[in-house]
């Protein structure tokens, strides 16, 4: 339930971070689209750790596994399992911590939640959870892919440096997928600083969606940003989430809002591309905050399971800025979504 | 399925603005718990328009009836189906942009999607079905009550005016739920020149929940935040959402962000009172991004549903600041997502 | 949740038998579609009682009325509600047994898992609640009327009397819907004498949903056969359902059993329209077993809600033999399958 | 969506019968309840074939594997993810048919429905995706088993062979589950004789729970029994399925079929256990019809998928009477209606 998303393009997924994999169940998949193991493997590469110096060092090689749904090439219209098997646990990393709640993490929550002992890593709490999305946005991309829809997501600004330009082109290209190539070697010696310190550094990343046809999205409770909401704030660093002019539109007036529309379509696009949480045909737009990654080497006051003050000093291979390794996640989240529109979409208009 | 929302605490709402009516089924609420109309009225009378020069002036009684589930003051443990006719329709206010995309509306996308004539004042996507949600929300409040949860939501800024100083009590008492008594005439006289020029203005407003027990929330997809998100921004006017330090924590490291943990509690709450989607015990706070309401009489370009360019201008009595009315939506949104995670949450640990 | 159903067509039905009405959601019907309140309302008096003596001589005129969803005679996309409002309440049959659970009634069980004073009537267990399902079924059938979908349940025996012989257009004709013509007078002084005496008779049904399109039904828990079985079980009075040869089939030989196949289709139809739970373009064949309605004025032994031992006799007007008025209640159940599988399969195969 | 199941305690299951392999993910499932491989292994070898002449003599080890959701024998709260990889798969059986629709089995729907070349051995509708309902029952096993609810499927009748007395120990010794030690003989010897004439029989199973409290089911839809028809009706050869009295309560009246009720309890057993869709406390009674198997080497006509008109014979190491091997697939899905059912009433009174 917990781990289930979607209304016909349904998702269960699974795993912890130190068990022996990490998986997903992708089930409501229409027979005779192409798929295989390349074309996932892809997006997983994106979100990998270990690719220069600027996120987590951790080596994750994150094989994937088609289990079922796939036969030739071709899905089968069954449910598509994939798998990942865990490999780089090293949970000696936690050993000596294993008894204290790190602050900003989800140790205190799970363990009045569940009362079990801490998990090595955080279990299912840990980021590398975010593996099965995007897995299974991979499959959700194959589905739109003939709709030629594209989906990208890149970095708007870290800490108090901020894109002007944004060129999503230059974003692929950047170890922290900044937008705005003038602004990109600043990011990076703010990441090596906060790096350098122990500690780290938010950010915000935007994320477009271009050619999602005009009517997708269900009123009222399933709206199309509504569910682009959960979708985003599900990930465990995003902390906020605005659509279009969003924060913005509160200082401005109706006129200056409205998007006014034309024979050719609207002259702006306030609305991120979604009125009454259905696609306009405009491009979908909306902007996530990212919180800096709560496991830094500045020491900490925590407390034990015993509910005694401690102090804590958190080691491993963390990543400074986690706004890069989010964006593929985002990415996969939003594909995931607007396949589920895409399906729900064809019932409601049977013409 | 678009209008239905929760797990076990669930809902289904029906009704168009100018149709015969509006309700919501409320299904999952246990056997016992009290409740009767006037409860429920309390809160419709809160949404109300009409209540004073700040807020559209139309008058809508809005009174609910009890169609089944409650007996002698108590649920049954049956499905709870709750109505309110519609009397003051006033379709004529329509009629001479009956043919016309009204800009900032749903009129666009539903012709899309559906491919009917437009429907009087908007059908399902006007803000009149948020009469539902505040009745069921009024349900769930009175699951919460013995717990001893409150939740309450006020205006934050509108336009540029921001409150400096936040008195929840005050803000109860003042017609746009300013927080701020020092900012409210400032406020009113805003809304007052919005008004009188035939527009409108958007604002933020910030909801908090206090005393919810640590441990809602269902981890990964089902997160207390991400169901939140998904619940607020599926509010019409609502276009983007924060927790805790929201879009600042983009720009702090992870020792400003992270809340440290002492033997009696955490010392500050960036984190808005969730913590890998669970509640942590310390107050949920949210705020939100308001959009200035799309219907105003100044006049705007759009077309009408051949696809011709038209200018339009909206009469009728509209909301020049809708933040003081969606206040009531938010909180029970908010009461409708903590009374599923209640009941979730008692499976998930059975002792 | 518990008075939820169907994935894409969905309803959420409320009412309790003696409370201020009954009805029903429909959300996820198409838009476009054809349909008023005279349609349904044909069902609604195909299933009412009071027609005949062969039947409960309760008059109910239950009249439907439609709150949302339709305009102009047809469907909006958006939920369809129907309500029925309750006029002949009669309490007062009761008031003489409330404290006593009613054997074959589900008294017993509500009182042990809600721990509530027991309701006149039954409340929500009470036969009353099939009302919303035939509202919903006609729904249903709205959808499925351009495809030529013919759906028709029938008598096929009462008490040791059974049809040998079917014509379905003479059961529509028939007090009790007998399909046989040659046992129709049997059956009749059969349920004559078992009301004579105070008493009720039980019975078999058959329903043929005919042109039901090959690839309908989803693979595994969602099987055709497996949601058929659910809604017809569902109905209070269903003990028992079979599926083609169904029980038969337990004596026969795979060579018996297997319809083989030619160009030309099946030779035979012992599968009963459904293989590995996908229709396979021929009739859909199912028997339900009805008992005998429980409520009999025969003394019985039976405790009170504090345990003592009591004798009961139920007065009021009741069904001797209830399958007549349960054939449109499992037709609207088999549209509403029909129609969700319908729906459903428009999403798996995309071409 | 197709593959899942339950509300609460929720399967998503995958595999096709020649893939790389097929389990389950289980969500919903209560921390720290006792589970390991072993108490799933030992359902899964109740269920395996290539025990005895009288069951197919497929070599199949099936050994389970736990991918998450575990740790330490006790569960975490988060999914449980059970696979178990193929390794005796012999597609090259089916070769030279492979493009023939096998009487009685679901290539001819499957093939209707999406479209795609046939699967060896029948893919996601073979009986082999059964195993991944065993496993996940004995998830449910795990939660039920504090409860000493017990529950026991064994054979009633083969052909026309019935047992006349019951003894369900005995059941567990005999490789056809026969229960009554009398008939054994003469049950082997009628399956013995359709194997050597290359063809199949079928039979009934009766499946009996005992100690399930009072008050578990939810009305309406979700009725315990109607869960249980939908669970059962699911696995592919069972054609039929009635509670307690069943298709007997056909012929009764109201005073024969009402179990009336005493200090102690109710002194018959007609209902099955459930009454209104709730258990009333007794033990839960429902007998299965199980089709023969559709696999049989006597030549059948049929057509490929062109539609030209073929004889087909199908060889390989068929099961030439299913029912002992239902047996533990009908057990583990009671124990997964249950354990949903169990921790749906949780919710539903608070006391």
């Amino acid at each position: 339930m917990s781990s289930h998303f979607g209304q016909i393009f349904q998702l269960s997924t699974f795993g912890e971070s130190h068990g022996a994999g990490l998986g997903v169940i992708i089930d409501g998949m229409p027979a005779g689209i192409d798929l295989d193991t390349d074309w996932i493997q892809k997006d997983l590469d994106r979100r990998r750790p270990g690719t220069s110096k600027w996120v987590s060092q951790r080596k994750e090689s994150d094989q994937v596994q088609i289990l079922s749904g796939v036969a030739n090439g071709k899905t089968l219209g069954s449910p598509i399992a994939l798998a990942v098997f865990n490999k780089d646990a090293r949970s000696k990393d936690y050993s000596d911590i294993a008894h204290l709640f790190r602050p900003g993490h989800a140790d205190y929550t799970y363990f009045k939640k569940y009362g079990l002992k801490l998990q090595p890593g955080g279990g299912r709490s840990s980021g590398r959870e975010t593996l099965a999305r995007v897995a299974a946005g991979a499959v959700a991309k194959a589905l739109l892919q003939p709709l030629d829809i594209e989906i990208q997501a890149y970095t708007l600004s870290i800490g108090d440096i901020s894109a002007e330009f944004i060129d999503p082109e230059y974003a692929e290209t950047h170890p922290l997928r900044c937008a705005d190539p003038d602004k990109a070697d600043e990011m990076l010696a703010l990441v090596d600083r906060v790096r350098n310190d122990g500690n780290s550094i938010g950010g915000v990343i935007q994320l477009v969606a271009k050619n999602v046809p005009p009517g997708w999205g269900e009123p009222v409770f399933h709206k199309l940003d509504a569910m682009l909401a959960m979708a985003m704030i599900s990930i465990g660093a995003v902390k906020g989430i605005e659509f279009g002019a969003g924060f913005s539109a509160a200082q401005m007036t109706g006129s200056e809002h409205n998007d006014q529309i034309t024979p050719n379509g609207f002259d702006s696009n306030n609305a991120g591309g979604i009125l009454g949480g259905i696609s306009n045909g405009d491009s979908i737009i909306m902007q996530m905050a990212i919180k800096p990654t709560p496991s830094i080497s500045i020491s900490q006051a925590t407390i034990d399971t015993n509910g005694n003050p401690e102090m804590i000093t958190i080691k491993g291979r963390h990543d400074p800025c986690i706004c890069s390794r989010i964006c593929p996640v985002a990415e996969a989240m939003a594909a995931i979504v607007l396949a589920d529109a895409f399906l729900l979409n064809k019932r409601q208009v049977l013409q």
